[in-house]
């Protein structure tokens, strides 16, 4: 049985992992709070999940390359720097970023990729998420994620048409962009969807997650994929095979 | 038969109260587009109905007064001193001013209402609507006229709690804050709804209007409703006998 | 603190209410599964919650009737008799029946009420509910009351006007009628949605569980509540005062 | 230009078709209603649109075979001699049947598809349609087609899994079906949802209709896209390219 490290392990997603990984029998090699010794946890794992913090992101991957261990990254809130961070562990180590770590999240993006890439630009593509109050930023990381991949199949770039935060005077809707909202409250686990807006008829294709564990049993099905395999950069749907 | 008066008739509202006043057998008095003869149309008609734009609202409630004829306001986009002109024209003439004049909506609010003087600060407000590509304004005036109905149930004032554009690192809701909302795209006539999201569960109220009829259809109905008033402001759940 | 019995302490709500009593303080006296002892565990309880089944019915009241403590009935799929045996029981001690335990059903019943009280009929009202793969009967006993909600509201029986189980050559759909619609699968703790579909426009009013433990949380209440009431039958609405 | 002849011109699909025409530029081949001479019609017309009934399909087909013009056939509630009827006549024209012509109830199929090929049997597929009160078949042909798409994915016939009119004692749902819903009321012109439910997460693909002129933009398309074909069986996919 592998030994899984988990970096952040008393958050929410950490304590989430640590039940998975119970239920799926696999061994879990300590597991690190914020402040914790993740070179410590690196040096007895196979491999490592990360669901701590964008600040915590470089320390981590330098544990992870020193320990020649593979790790699984499923912080959000990445900005580009953190990227090329990421980009530069991968030359030494496998390495798997996502923003979301489910399954069917995962289906959902490639569906949105399909459908993105029949429907003209008369289709309009708004994205909205809603997430349990304490989420701090906003859009989510999965619907981010969804934008990328609606933005990838028009062969655009998702920074020059996201519409974020809509507010006041805003003008008519501009052909191509994509739009994001989100909705914050209770203890919502996570709802995406995504809307393809035409002329007289609309498309909507949506996600809802019950509770947290899905992404904590894809987070250790990607851990588990990651194992042997050879440096460089992956994403979850090479773990479907999608 | 009443002789109803349309500003503002070449917009989209104005024509399709044009369709809902031939179909209910009412009279029209003319009707004017943005820049025609707002008093020579006043003085023709028994009531007006305005839905042209902020812009035009003092020159048009000064018409209607100085007609000595009622008037129903569905402009959206409104502000302060647009409330203020509203004000001091019902001293004179009977002037009804509303976000949203189908009868779906003012039921919903009533039900907002209702709900939200239930649900303790623990049940988040979270208020998401679409509307097709070419609206130039978020939110909705009846999105707004909706969060004034949950903040009014709470003993609240919308502008203190209210929750607009959340984009970027925003940190954990606050609670008792309203949220919203605006997705925009293809032909969608308008879409609202009303979130309260609890503990474990959530509860959402909805409408949705198929096509533009329904607003000229109340509007006409209180316009009808608005004939031999007082002078005075009035609002559409008195229309409905809510 | 009551000493609270549970009957049917073996289903997934009596393991439900045993986690919300231990959150809540609240003493738990025994709990028996589907074959044992209801007569000793009324003996020993101030109050019991029965989510057994409807075959049990008759000899838990009988044994709540005998022990004179006050009971919460949470079972579901109960037939005309079974009421009858209610009633029978509430004049010896405080009875509470009800199809959904939990406050947000209660209010959205509420809601349904005010909704088809001010709506005619031409607004049909449709109910479609959710709930996991391994529920045995449809529609769900949420969805006939908020059926019974509406019917009541309009003056009319459910029985006489639902229409259930539609499939084949139905006809045209009959004015004042109520559709029930049952969905199953996955792992839903229990969707409801009324829909009350217009001309031109629709009200929606929904409520969602994302877990059981809301129906605990909400038998715990009420059972709290009966305590020192008089004998009768009492209702879901009046715990929460509505 | 070609000249196109609607069956059924007097029913609302018939008289959408006409506007669209109208708005296409194409020209309109005389169009009858239920009880009209299809056979001259026939012989005017380059191809033909039939929305009529299924009792009129044999005699429609015989005077489409008769004159050797192709044919889209967009009646609902076909049984199976209808389609023994279809493939004999595509012996000798062309003749594209389809329980939808709209683009996006083609595209949602395609994802349907896409979605049920990846997802295993503990994804439980569920499908529910909402139509106006006037409707009197259900489930909608719209909904069996997309059915078709999920059990053809699958590698089931689709007779032998589906559970319609789901009321009663049903016992718990049985892995690998696929149930079906239908909601009636108000003017609505067609929502089509297809859930994937599994443990802990959902996904939902929607298809909404605004109007009826999506249908009849599509009945246009795909008559456009038959003419000149080889006789033959043939599929809205294909008009789409999918």
């Amino acid at each position: 049985m592998a030994r899984i490290g988990i970096i952040g392990s008393n958050g929410r997603m950490g304590r989430a992992i640590a039940l998975a990984l119970a239920n799926a029998g696999e061994d879990l090699a300590g597991g690190v709070g914020r402040d914790g010794n993740v070179a410590a946890l690196a040096a007895e794992a196979d491999v490592l999940i990360d669901f701590s913090s964008p600040a915590a992101l470089e320390a981590n991957l330098d544990a992870a390359v020193a320990a020649g261990v593979p790790i699984v990254i499923g912080t959000t809130g990445l900005e580009e720097r953190h990227h090329w961070l990421i980009d530069e562990a991968s030359a030494a180590i496998p390495v798997l970023q996502t923003g979301n770590t489910s399954l069917g999240v995962t289906l959902l993006a490639h569906l949105v990729r399909e459908a993105a890439s029949r429907l003209g630009d008369d289709w309009d593509i708004e994205i909205v998420e809603t997430h349990h109050r304490m989420k701090v930023d906003a859009p989510s990381g999965t619907a981010l994620l969804l934008g990328e991949a609606g933005a990838k199949a028009r062969g655009v770039t998702l920074a020059d048409v996201a519409d974020r935060g809509r507010d006041g005077i805003t003008g008519k809707r501009e052909s191509g962009h994509i739009g994001f909202a989100a909705l914050r409250g209770g203890s919502v686990a996570g709802d995406h969807t995504v809307h393809f807006l035409g002329d007289d008829e609309r498309i909507a294709l949506s996600h809802m997650a019950e509770n947290r564990s899905i992404f904590a049993k894809g987070a250790v099905k990607a851990a588990q994929w990651l194992l042997g395999k050879d440096a460089g950069r992956y994403t979850m749907p090479q773990v479907l095979g999608l």
